[in-house]
């Protein structure tokens, strides 16, 4: 983990004045977030409507903003007019607040919680379409549960950013990305080395975003296109075994560490290569045969669990790990009479002194420079988990008191977990963890005193906690490698909350008005409104819906899990001649693509083999612009989705459809379109 | 055109003694060439079989020739038994031998005018099923017809190879690549430079190869595969514009100048993107609206007719200006009293003196050691001729003698355009003129009087002299490249010839014996047979076939081609002040994409797009190493056929169907294949 190292863009900037924290929120700043916050609440709701897919958004944000403010303040100072020069810091403020609102289009759930609630969605699911488990959907509540539940997850995230960044330093890929993108726009001339990476950034932007418009063409229709390449085959396919030609995982795979990505691929081989084939010849015997492959209670229910199971493992051991070494180090200042909040500890110096250099001694610096208080953050989650105590309970009579409050004690556990996670491999499972929140309060609640919807709430409340700790964190690294004041972002995501609690719903109800949100032959069938639905009413009718051996298979990987960085840590510890430890796998990362499978894990390996050729070749040059190559990929595929979203909107669909068929059915296809036509 | 500067490779080779030409043909090369011919006569018949697709098999042959020989070398050496080692120009020889052969089994006609004869054929055919337009297919006189017309042709190519090499400096693309192969496999040690073109050819060909193979698994079925994928959109595909993933022709492109890759876009553009679609909305006026697509009264008509005659007019105009040239030269050399049969001209020393080098200079002089009398290429040919007109006549009643004496007379113009466009483009366009026989000849006898069967066995005349032409200057140029004598290399082609005629109609018996060859719903249907036969049924019912003024688009085109060359020679004469000349497009590159559709000149300016990207970055580099990356290139893509090949006879199909579906038709499919399964 040194892309600290790699970036090597900090000299450049030497003579650049740093801005206070009040001067990097600016007004101009401000309006145009909210104008870009619109827009992308706009498709993020859209894509939560259709597919439910939502990709990184951070770097188009922090594109976008800078081409907005670049231009007008490029008008400005040609009239005369320009009083303060456009940052990077205020650059990447305007990125967190877009982020910031355009996650909360996300969290929100209106394409899967909220929805999941309405007596429209209930109607097209058997069981539990009674009064008390529904709730008709109006904009009042909807605004009212957004404000409460949202701002919470700000307040949680505060304490552990030093922890993430500065201790761990985790990549957070799309942060990074989002950094360096935003550095290479406003390196002042002169700085050779930059110019070639923003060249180089540029190039590998324009190509990617070529290319994925290129793939738009070909997905006329589901199971169409490039992202449904069977590159080894259709066996391979079928287990998730694929490379989907997604630039943005192969620009990920550049910038995460050589570990992550094999053991994401090593978890894919594992669960998808012996472990569910294995469990699939038992079908009919551990779990019903007739059960559709997305259910719970069969083949899928094995995959989520035991994810869930050993991401939570491994999430555990370290906020365990982390509070002991927290309280050592309290005491031990405690006792030496220096009292000190920090969360840095002394040997973090003695770690980092290795490969500490310009970059991250100014970095640092910046960083701590301006305080958030640890006590400001926790009497705000404090204050603020009390009012949502009451407020929520209020709107969901469903959901009692203490529900929500166990509910907020479980919170900050699982969102350390997913920003941990997200750091490593940029992967946010914050609906995984929702999904856990519906289990327990459903079946906690039960059907018939409205489970469903108590499950629901509480999925929300999770939601909006766990989603804000990742895509916040993410913003955090960004604003840790463009010298923004943690102060500066934090108001921003603040306001960037406020907007997003604002608008969402406004825009959710435009298109609820405007059409049938959750008809399966619609346009906006929102396919996560009926599945979020259906776990609450599995939750609800009891613990009994586990397939067989499920329990067990789940308790034995949050073993593994622990059991896993017991050893690392002992190997770090005692082994230090080989250094072993470097090569054991890493258990987060492991457990993904039990649920995904190992797609994009194939990607990201690609990526991590393309940066091994290239540091073989010329390890300095690899060093060098490797992550602009990365960021170029990540951003241009990113940024595609927006016209991809206006082009959709507008209702024009791509015209070919790119299908793999096997030799068999391909003949019959023949023979039906040669009949048919 | 400089490829010779790019090669740079004979200093290399400085130390080692070419053999005299007699020690480059030994016995074992001669029983490795025959096992060789014999191994790709029967690819060469299986594709004739099935596709009728034959790709060049130049570099898979000089290689195969490399692999068998160097391994037997080697454990000869290893034995201490080695008296002579292995030379490029044995290696020649061999990679001569074997596309000699085996180009014999692609003129031979056993998939197309042979076939086209047998009774089998014309009983699939409406008209023409009568016991004087059939011929029942025998060894005895398959052996016979292709003894006498294949020797033919190999003397009327031996007097140009000089004008073709030297002078006109061709670049034979398919030559050159395997020139290149063969020389970076001989390169001493201690060649540098040669290392590391052999290290970069070996990466393109295996990345070729393997692409090629990668490709192989979407192949199940018609219209499947990258070869299928339609880059630029459904309408431009059904317009033959796409990027069809052949890294052969990506490698052509990097080989063959600039200009002919323009121009034939340039001529895909102006007849597939603007006169045929015109021509298409006069479907129902100018030629009727029931014909099918491949019929020669309809739009194919068209294309077929105006390409040929544009063809036509290019290499009559450079026939005649050669005539015209050899004429004075003669005349002059006679006035002064200085005797000289040679066709290099005095003033072809000053054009060269400029681009003079090293290489050059050796290979010119190698290449005009040991030489082949244009005496006894002419009495060959008269010998060979006679005889020929006396067997074929009497093998075929229909033709009578003096009809294969006005074969023999066009033969040679055509062998020369052939040989000529080869040379630009890699295209050999045999079978175009073999068509255009079969009309004449056709036409001549008709149908009362066995006009099918005279048309198709003039076919054979004609494409074994003009196919050979091609053929066999490819050979020229790499044995150029290679420093072959061509004594050796016409020794080769002399043994080559008669083992594919003796070979050839061998293996066809046993396909013949084994399967129904001509079966349209069989695993060798044979396509061009019916083809072939169609032509010639065309011709025989007289020139009333021709569509609505094709015959004025025709010599509209035709007087097209010469106005271009008068222009382009008139330009370089008196303009040369800003080289404008250069920029004239060629006539011959311009047709070809009338008959064939623009994808293969797509392929080949992306190469050069890469080359011209490449010289652009660093120009010492791509001309070092631009013919190694296209060569292997080529090698790879080709020599994936005899794999490939051998897979079909082994009966294994590619799994996968890689298709590409309208949006329309893909919503049938889908709702066919869901409601169906």
């Amino acid at each position: 983990m040194e892309e600290e190292g790699k970036l090597k863009g900090e000299e450049a900037f030497i003579k650049t004045r740093v801005p206070p924290w009040t001067n990097q929120i600016t007004l101009r700043s401000v309006v145009t977030s909210f104008v870009l916050s619109v827009v992308f609440i706009f498709i993020v709701c859209k894509l939560n409507f259709t597919t439910g897919i939502i990709p990184s958004l951070n770097v188009a944000a922090g594109l976008l903003g800078f081409a907005v403010i670049k231009s007008y303040t490029t008008l400005l100072s040609k009239c005369g007019l320009l009083k303060q020069p456009f940052t990077r810091q205020e650059n990447t403020v305007i990125q967190t607040f877009v982020v910031a609102s355009s996650g909360i289009a996300f969290s929100s759930g209106t394409g899967s919680y909220l929805i999941g609630m309405s007596p429209y969605i209930a109607s097209q699911v058997d069981e539990g379409n009674t009064p008390i488990n529904t709730k008709t959907l109006s904009l009042g509540w909807m605004f009212g549960f957004l404000f409460v539940v949202s701002f919470v997850g700000l307040f949680s995230i505060v304490p552990l950013r030093k922890l993430m960044i500065l201790k761990y330093k985790l990549t957070y890929p799309s942060g990074t990305a989002t950094a360096l993108l935003v550095n290479s726009l406003h390196t002042p001339k002169g700085a050779k080395l930059a110019k070639k990476q923003v060249a180089l950034l540029f190039k590998s932007f324009c190509g990617s975003f070529t290319f994925a418009f290129f793939q738009w063409f070909f997905t006329a229709g589901d199971g169409c296109g490039f992202s449904t390449f069977p590159t080894f085959g259709l066996k391979a396919y079928s287990k998730r075994f694929y490379f989907d030609f997604s630039s943005t995982y192969v620009g990920v795979g550049m910038i995460c560490p050589y570990l992550v990505n094999v053991s994401l691929l090593l978890g894919a081989i594992i669960s998808w290569g012996i472990l569910w084939p294995w469990i699939e010849h038992k079908k009919g015997i551990w779990y019903s045969a007739e059960l559709s492959a997305s259910s719970l209670s069969g083949i899928q229910g094995y995959r989520v669990f035991t994810a869930i199971a050993m991401m939570l493992g491994d999430g555990l051991y370290h906020c365990i790990i982390m509070l002991i070494r927290v309280a050592c180090n309290l005491t031990s200042q405690y006792l030496m009479a220096k009292g000190s909040s920090s969360f840095v500890m002394p040997e973090d110096v003695d770690q980092n002194s290795s490969d500490d250099n310009f970059d991250t001694q100014r970095r640092t610096e910046y960083f701590l420079k301006d305080e958030i208080p640890s006590w400001v953050a926790l009497t705000g989650f404090v204050v603020l988990a009390v009012i949502s105590i009451i407020t929520v309970s209020h709107i969901f009579p469903q959901l009692k008191w203490y529900h929500v409050l166990i509910a907020y004690l479980i919170a900050p556990v699982l969102a350390f977990c997913n920003a941990y996670g997200c750091g490593l491999t940029d992967w946010s499972l914050a609906s995984n963890y929702g999904k856990v929140a519906i289990i327990i309060f459903s079946s906690w609640v039960g059907l018939a005193k409205g489970g469903i919807i108590a499950g629901l709430a509480s999925c929300g409340v999770m939601m909006s906690i766990v989603s804000t700790a990742s895509d916040l964190m993410q913003d955090f690294k960004t604003g840790y490698l463009t010298l923004a004041s943690p102060r500066s972002m934090f108001m921003s995501q603040v306001l960037g909350t406020a907007t997003g609690c604002f608008v969402s719903p406004l825009i959710f109800w435009f298109f609820h008005n405007a059409y049938t949100i959750g008809d399966p032959q619609g346009s906006y069938p929102a396919p996560y409104g009926e599945v979020y639905r259906g776990v609450a009413l599995i939750g609800a009718k009891g613990f009994s819906y586990l397939p067989k051996h499920c329990l067990q298979l789940a308790i034995v990987f949050f073993v593994l899990a622990v059991f896993i960085n017991i050893v690392r840590d002992l190997l770090e510890h005692y082994e230090t001649k080989y250094r072993i430890y470097r090569f054991v796998p890493n258990p987060m990362a492991l457990a993904i693509p039990f649920y995904l499978g190992g797609y994009f894990a194939i990607d990201m390996c690609i990526g991590s083999l393309i940066l091994f050729l290239w540091e073989k070749k010329n390890k300095q040059k690899s060093k060098d612009y490797a992550p602009a190559l990365a960021s170029g990929l990540i951003c241009g595929d990113s940024l595609w989705s927006v016209p991809a979203a206006i082009l959709s909107l507008a209702g024009a669909n791509p015209p070919i459809c790119m299908k793999f068929l096997s030799a068999a059915v391909n003949k019959k296809v023949d023979t039906f379109l040669s009949g048919g036509s």
